[in-house]
């Protein structure tokens, strides 16, 4: 088993649809996934980008390659901090966690944040969903701030 | 008194900033404001801007124009619904709170994420904070939501 993070290219688009439907089935709201296949595409790979992401991709003993996780992020503008990476999405299908993909992704992260000179990485993780917040509390410096609720218009 | 909703220009920034060390202050947390102006100025006026924003400009008797509020958002990706506004700050000093201003602003920022055709809006309110909740219950269409727990690394 080998694993490589890798930026992601416009062909990882329908396996990364695929785990987000994956990831909302288990956040408990497949139905809240709207967003249009090719719009998708184009946020990512069109004229002008707004967001990014890496892949990890898995090579098994026959040589097939498949992607077995992904982090999406975009840049967000904190009036209180400055430039931050926004997290969007961390996943690992079920099977291939407990293998630190996870923490290879986040790494990544890790190093974009630093090398784009931005104000440190923020996300949200669901209060009920024990293994993130575990995962999360592995990194030194990570803070939690509970106060908060979404709000949002359609 | 007149106020006037228009889109904000590179020099209301220092005003904007004032307003928006006000708002910390009010939110328990006038340290966490770290942001550089520079920074802040270019984020939003330089070569790629990151954030906009409108102000509500008051005009008193006297013909004093004076900024008391503004509305500064960004663009962010959800991979469940595409491109949404991301209301990151809505503030309108104390002095001139309930009378509309807010309201006003906020119906901008609606006809932005029509016009531009997003899906939707969503921001964070401080779970504490009544009389933004109060305000944000009055737009027939919000939803609320509280399961989430944010989290960062600076």
């Amino acid at each position: 088993m080998r694993i490589n993070i890798r930026k992601a290219k416009r062909e990882d688009c329908s396996r990364m649809m695929e785990l987000i439907r994956e990831l909302a089935e288990y956040e408990k709201a497949p139905e809240e996934v709207t967003v249009d296949f090719n719009h998708f595409v184009n946020s990512g790979f069109g004229d002008s980008p707004v967001w990014w992401a890496f892949v990890a991709e898995l090579e098994t003993e026959k040589n097939d390659i498949q992607i077995v996780g992904f982090a999406l992020y975009y840049i967000r503008y904190s009036t209180w901090k400055g430039q931050r990476l926004y997290l969007e999405d961390i996943l690992v299908t079920k099977e291939m966690r407990g293998k630190g993909i996870g923490k290879m992704l986040f790494e990544k992260l890790l190093e974009v944040s630093k090398s784009e000179k931005l104000a440190g990485i923020s996300w949200q993780v669901l209060d009920w969903n024990e293994p993130a917040i575990h995962f999360y509390k592995k990194f030194p410096q990570v803070k939690f701030d509970n106060g908060w609720i979404n709000v949002s218009i359609d």
